[in-house]
């Protein structure tokens, strides 16, 4: 009995699997399991449309079960792979217990995960796009700021809501930015005190001309359309962080807004760093047939593997076309070690390109063929929609794209999180953390970094005191239930964590060493008045 | 200019602004706010039909600002309603400043929430059914327990992961039931290592039958019915809480599962309890003008009202129908004392009852007229479907109708939120919190309760020692990144909050307070070794 085990449910595992369960038909020693965070594979390319709403959420992504009906899936997180005893630990059930599981195969197509390391504020106030929650979390919050705009009465906080930021000018920025500003000038009719003139949709890109990837006259045309429809496109222009307030460039200029949409820059999986094999730029290398070198049985495929393009001398990029081809290539290999055959090199040049720019509108490069508009526009839809798995969601998305048509763009917010207990949040140098008189809802632990606290008066304000690493804040008005009685400002880049009144008041009762603390620094701190 | 505010988007609510807005059209000097935490109305009756996924989730629910276009909407959270001053304050938006609304007439239709005081822990481990969240929380779960059950090797564990239990014999009881268990019987077919046959389904009711509300003739047919399709009806049994482990009934007997549904009991919102006026059971006493006896300018309607009916001499049931027609008393009302004309008695009966049964099956009784099996479900859709808001619903429901005959079900599960941080559970005397060698991957602090440190051995075990509410346990695993060196069992009832390794770390390094205490412990406890 063979065990062949894949990670990763994205186009490299999934269609590794669907290969692999035709090309091993007629063996019965063969096992197959697929191991992913979740029990669907998403089609990526119709991400971006999920945000407009002209795609429902759920018909971009199909049950991995019913697309590998002979693969057991097991939904759970991978803890470790050991290549040495050929053992997958993967993350405990209902039980605290680990499972583990021994292969004989082991595939890896983990994909890449966002790296916001370089970036401070990134991971707490920037928007990622790339699994369907991250689509779901966006869309749910663009109507929230919707909401607070139609209602706010401090002008300039109802502008920063107004104002859509999406850091990247490739491919998924570049659907991502049309879609939105699709969305939200649309969305925005159904908002009495909203101006729809008052909406920003603005594009950063990093590079002299947004979608490097298209040759110059598509991007071009692109680039029009977009201005054209409202979205401003900044060029040359590097997102260096992001705090609560706003978006921060290299430059140190602040873009005020309260939706920043980061698409770049992608990293290696966590579990590929820890992978103890040869890599190139934290990607896998693996040989021309899509093996490790020196660890044989193992596979890489997708956006996690560096796979040597000959004619260009750089990796295969990271498509679904690519991944698709590279899993078909790493079946046929596995199959054919298992039968004792010869393994196939990988070979595979891109077919062609296309976005996607909402409103019947799109650009495409495919087989050296340049088109644009409403062309452009069916070809992509004819393309991806012939490409997407199960004769269901094929349906489902028709129907969609039918009734997108007819019906009015939907402006629900579907809720599902009860708010988090601890938040972290992120503030640059000179940002408020909260002022003197706001309401106090919860208190604050400073993780790093530097706050002062002022009292404001009419001709400026105090510096009370400092607050650095490990030290609270806030908790006087949540003790006592009052207003604010000062302004908290951060000196340097200041992480912090809240926690919201109703958590602290249970945690504060329950743990009395916590509540010591709390009154020892109140004590302390009413001594010496702020 | 007159200010008219609506509290909550339930039925109630949006049909008196829907009403409001037909009848002042005339009027120039009337503004209307409704407040309520989400920005859409949920079809409720089609809610059960969400489980099975029949219906699409966003279906049922409509956008409030496209019902109501010239009404304000503040998705906010009402925090206080000051009768006196009439001033309505609700939560912050982006920045913490409570806002301040002030009104002339105020409509309260704050419904009704779930009431789970006097039973321990299904707060923390039962699914409620009342609205969008609640809906899409429990057909994630459900998918979750199956992908479980698929690859669990403990055969109790996957026995539970299989059980379903339903407490309520109600109608929104029994169409759970009937959705839930052809859902779950379905999707069972997709999993390879799951025989639909372990399938357990089990309805729970306190009274000698099911469906109370209709006549016996019409209530045994359902019973027989879901009888038929596996589902366990227990009657006279009645929930008294529940834990991680399963369902406690009165009797003391548990039903092990890890999906209880709970649709009763309902109780007040807290912000009615809070109302300093009349009340009827927890329920806000009006006049027969729907307007608070003592207060003018105040009405109450829907559930959280408490409208004597002249013929049955209790209060008018908490159906839609009803809400509806109190609704149009209201803005009849609200209009009368604002033009100054004679106000409205309000009167209405209730026209029948329908219950669907899933399947192409219901039960129905209207106008007196008693209907079962797939004419009654015929009736079932037409009416509500006719009574659905807004086109584009009626026809994207429709197609969902269509589709559901044509297309397999859907088993995706859509995780958006992050695990939160601090997660409360719930213990029954001599359940296991976690056993020796388990996985350690957080540590509890308990609420309240006493459990006792275990050692096992092979004839039994050692007690090592008790701990109670305020002490915390399990943060030597955590510390040292080992396996549990004891087993945790609960004594009394026990309530815990946990805390996962990654933000227990986080904290301790932060807060050095903390750290101190934990060091404390951990050499106290090595002192005396457990």
């Amino acid at each position: 009995m063979k065990h062949i085990v894949i990670l990763g449910g994205g186009f490299g595992g999934v269609y590794t699997a669907m290969y692999l369960e035709k090309m091993t038909r007629r063996l019965t020693d063969v096992e197959i399991t697929l191991i992913n965070s979740e029990n669907y594979f998403v089609f990526q390319p119709m991400l971006p449309e999920v945000i407009s709403g002209s795609i429902e959420i759920q018909h971009i992504i199909n049950p991995i079960r019913r697309l590998c009906r002979r693969t057991n899936l097991h939904m759970r997180e991978v803890q470790a792979v050991d290549l040495e005893n050929k053992i997958i630990t993967t993350s405990p059930g209902f039980h605290p217990t680990l499972q583990k599981i021994p292969y004989d195969h082991l595939v890896i197509a983990l994909g890449s995960v966002m790296n916001f390391a370089r970036m401070p504020g990134l991971k707490q106030h920037a928007f990622q796009f790339k699994n369907i929650g991250d689509a779901l979390r966006l869309r749910n919050h663009m109507i929230h700021v919707l909401e607070e705009a139609d209602i706010e009465e401090d002008e300039q906080l109802r502008r920063s809501e107004l104002t859509f930021v999406i850091a990247g000018g490739g491919f998924s920025g570049v659907e991502s930015a049309a879609e939105l500003n699709d969305f939200v000038r649309g969305a925005s009719k159904n908002y009495r005190h909203i101006n729809p003139a008052d909406v920003r949709v603005i594009l950063l890109h990093s590079g002299e001309r947004i979608l490097p990837e298209l040759s110059p006259e598509v991007a071009a045309f692109a680039e029009r359309l977009l201005r054209k429809r409202g979205v401003e496109i900044r060029l040359k222009t590097r997102l260096a962080g992001a705090t609560g307030e706003g978006a921060v460039l290299s430059t140190g200029e602040k873009i005020f807004t309260k939706t920043l949409v980061a698409t770049v820059p992608a990293g290696p999986h966590p579990l590929v760093t820890e992978l103890k094999c040869e890599k190139v730029n934290g990607r896998i290398k693996v040989d021309e047939h899509l093996e490790l070198t020196g660890t044989p049985g193992v596979w890489a495929l997708g956006d996690c593997a560096f796979i040597l393009d000959p004619r260009s001398e750089g990796g295969s990029p990271p498509t679904a076309q690519h991944a698709v081809r590279e899993a078909k290539c790493v079946a046929t290999n596995v199959v054919q070690k298992i039968v004792g055959g010869e393994p196939r090199k990988f070979s595979f040049s891109s077919l062609g390109m296309a976005a996607a720019l909402g409103h019947r509108s799109a650009v495409a490069e495919i087989l050296g063929i340049k088109l644009w508009g409403i062309l452009a526009w069916f070809v992509w839809r004819f393309i991806y929609w012939s490409k997407l798995p199960g004769i269901d969601r094929k349906i489902r998305v028709g129907v969609d794209w039918f009734l997108d048509v007819l019906l009015p763009q939907d402006i629900v917010q579907i809720k599902t999180s009860e708010s988090s207990t601890l938040n972290q949040e992120h503030f640059g140098p000179g940002e408020v953390v909260f002022r003197e008189g706001d309401h106090g809802d919860r208190v604050y632990l400073i993780i790093s970094g530097d706050v002062e606290v002022l009292r404001e008066r009419a001709d400026g304000a105090d510096v009370l005191t400092k607050l650095s690493s490990g030290e609270c804040f806030g908790e006087m008005a949540l003790m006592q239930d009052s207003l604010r009685n000062a302004t908290i400002r951060a000196v340097t880049e200041v992480d912090v964590v809240s926690v919201y009144r109703q958590d602290f008041h249970m945690l504060l009762q329950r743990l009395p060493g916590l509540h010591e603390i709390f009154d020892k620094l109140i004590a302390a701190r009413v001594a010496a008045p702020r």
